[in-house]
């Protein structure tokens, strides 16, 4: 081992190591991430301990134990998956879907359109349910969607569009989807909704749930959290082929969780800083918080609209954690932006599909869904 | 949106709050993750930034730069994927494998059996080069192979065997597969040797190498530096179907490290602590660095052959930073195991396969690769 050459750096000093990170403290009003309230910094920064360590299983269990109350489910699969909220999406899609399946996807949004990407690779048919962006799909387009395609095996829907800032009617979708095809399993994208906007997916009925941590559960971006209930769970242990991703198998999984098997090493830090940000929001109460993210946005965008600008999304579906705005003409959307956040350390979002180049994304999530933060973008926006 | 029910949590003091996590301080002397300095647990708690922010994407290219300095490649396609070590694997092995190519795999322990998972996930037709666990994979058994199976897409195999100790001859094994099939791509798990024994992309003619975070690098788990080189970029681009997985997809993953364009919310947090953790690493130098954990590993399985343990990988094959020592008759390994952890806070892992209950695997790795950590290890072990 001594011979190996490694020449490219011999020693201390050889190579040039660029300076510390020093990142600025910015005010993040777009479309995740939020900012991290310092418990959950400081829980991050905590030394590690292993993955298997009987002290760290305990915290894994009860950041599961929180998730359930922040999903409202009782499902005993529901845990973080290792990765951002699109690897949530892959890791329900993955699961549930086999080649050959027919999944029927609402799209109104870039989620909903990625949603497809990923059940097409999973060798499904995907027939899509289309709404005009901005705008909700309807209940009733679900349920002759799925009468259309009897057998469909998935039928999966965004309940807050990031692209779009549009709140599904999730409870109506999830019950014309159940009365359509009571066989069909229901996922729910809850990205950008969970720990804002209430998520109830028991109540609902919806059999798969994911998320991520960087909107309004004020946690950095690493983690997803997802639930499995009971009809899915058994659709993974049914299937007729191997889940083709080994990372995200849900039986792999559950065997760490349920068995202490080892299957990939947990991202332990980011498990601590998410058992702080969801030790906070049960805190607050999910009431409370819902409430205070609906007050927030309900006032950023009577503002606006006072103040001359769009508001793209439809009237009564918007969501209060994610104005998508309109600028009024003779503003230059994308400048505004760049000199908010280089001036102001202010950063709100760019707009995405066909009016991106005179839209904002901008987000009052977690910690910024507060009267301070609105004051703050109402004095920074122009008009 | 106010009408929605949310029973589960009405406001503040309804639900039953776990306390703070509060996490033992242990040594972490298993097979990963290990111990992480206190400049990186700084970083981590950083305020966090956008992922498209200017000042995060600059981080980001840092990142990238010293990566290459570490793996010893001039790649542009480095940087960490957004999971575990197992999430580098699957990003090697999905990007390169279509349904029907041939993966020929070396195994020779529990990593290299999972290869042969993920690859047959990705309906390659997995042909596998054995050897006894504990032993070295023989470069003419990968020549042989390769001989026997032409066309064959992808070489695979295991640097640094995680479950035995074992360093593969990754230089040899490269040039016989070259010399052997000049065509075929080679992919290399560099897992736990990343950091701490020398890793040599470009010089071994590797064509994918991927690792984790939290061994040798001495930062916490949740992120898996790879590597792509040039002709694994163009097999990626003329694939004939999509890669199955739309997460760990390297054409969108480039898409925002060249284009800045979203693909999913980066891990900032994370790449905060890895930036940190890879600018230690680079300040001590790569071969200072490889020579510290010789010295540690060597010194340790030395007094250890000393007590009457056995050393379970072969003589000559041993990494110094994953010792697989078999216990003397006499002794409960489990049991010392677990009072290791409870009465010193001391971790060693268990071990794995046919010798699991009598083997113990110790890890030297990253910060703890000292003599004073091989000096509380043999103050504390047995014999």
């Amino acid at each position: 081992m001594n011979e190996l050459p490694h020449d490219h750096a011999g020693g201390a000093g050889d190579v040039a190591v660029p300076p510390a990170a020093a990142l600025p403290a910015r005010l993040l009003c777009g479309p995740g991430p939020s900012n991290v309230p310092p418990r959950v910094l400081e829980a991050l920064s905590r030394p590690i301990v292993g993955h298997l360590d009987p002290a760290f299983l305990a915290v894994m269990d009860e950041v599961s134990a929180m998730l359930r109350l922040v999903f409202g489910t009782a499902n005993r699969a529901t845990f973080p998956v290792s990765g951002t909220g699109s690897a949530g999406m892959e890791a329900a899609l993955t699961n549930l879907l086999e080649p050959g399946d027919t999944a029927v996807v609402c799209v109104n949004g870039l989620f909903g359109e990625r949603m497809c990407d990923v059940a097409h690779r999973c060798g499904a048919d995907v027939v899509r349910v289309e709404a005009e962006w901005g705008r909700r799909v309807e209940p009733d387009a679900v349920a002759d969607a799925l009468t259309s395609h009897r057998g469909a095996r998935v039928l999966a829907f965004v309940h807050a569009e990031t692209s779009t800032g549009v709140e599904s009617d999730a409870a109506a979708v999830c019950a014309a989807a159940s009365a359509a095809a009571p066989d069909v399993l229901v996922v729910v994208d809850a990205v950008t909704s969970l720990g804002g906007t209430a998520v109830e997916v028991d109540a609902w009925g919806a059999d798969v749930c994911y998320s991520g941590t960087q909107k309004c559960l004020a946690v950095p971006p690493g983690l997803a959290p997802i639930t499995f209930g009971p009809r899915a769970v058994e659709r993974v242990q049914t299937r007729r082929t191997a889940v083709q991703s080994w990372y995200f198998d849900l039986s792999l999984i559950t065997g760490y969780l349920d068995e202490r098997a080892y299957h990939h090493t947990a991202p332990v830090s980011m498990l601590a800083g998410l058992h702080e940000g969801l030790r906070i929001v049960l805190e607050e109460g999910l009431a409370s918080r819902r409430d205070r993210h609906v007050r927030a946005g309900t006032r950023l965008q009577a503002v606006l609209e006072d103040r001359g600008y769009g508001l793209f999304a439809a009237p009564g579906a918007r969501l209060p954690q994610l104005t998508t705005a309109l600028v009024p003409a003779g503003i230059d959307a994308a400048e505004v932006r760049r000199r908010l956040l280089m001036e102001r350390n202010l950063e709100i979002g760019a707009g995405v599909g066909a009016h991106a180049t005179r839209m904002w994304r901008i987000g009052l999530m977690g910690e910024n869904a507060t009267d301070a933060v609105v004051d703050v973008l109402l004095d920074a926006l122009p008009g």
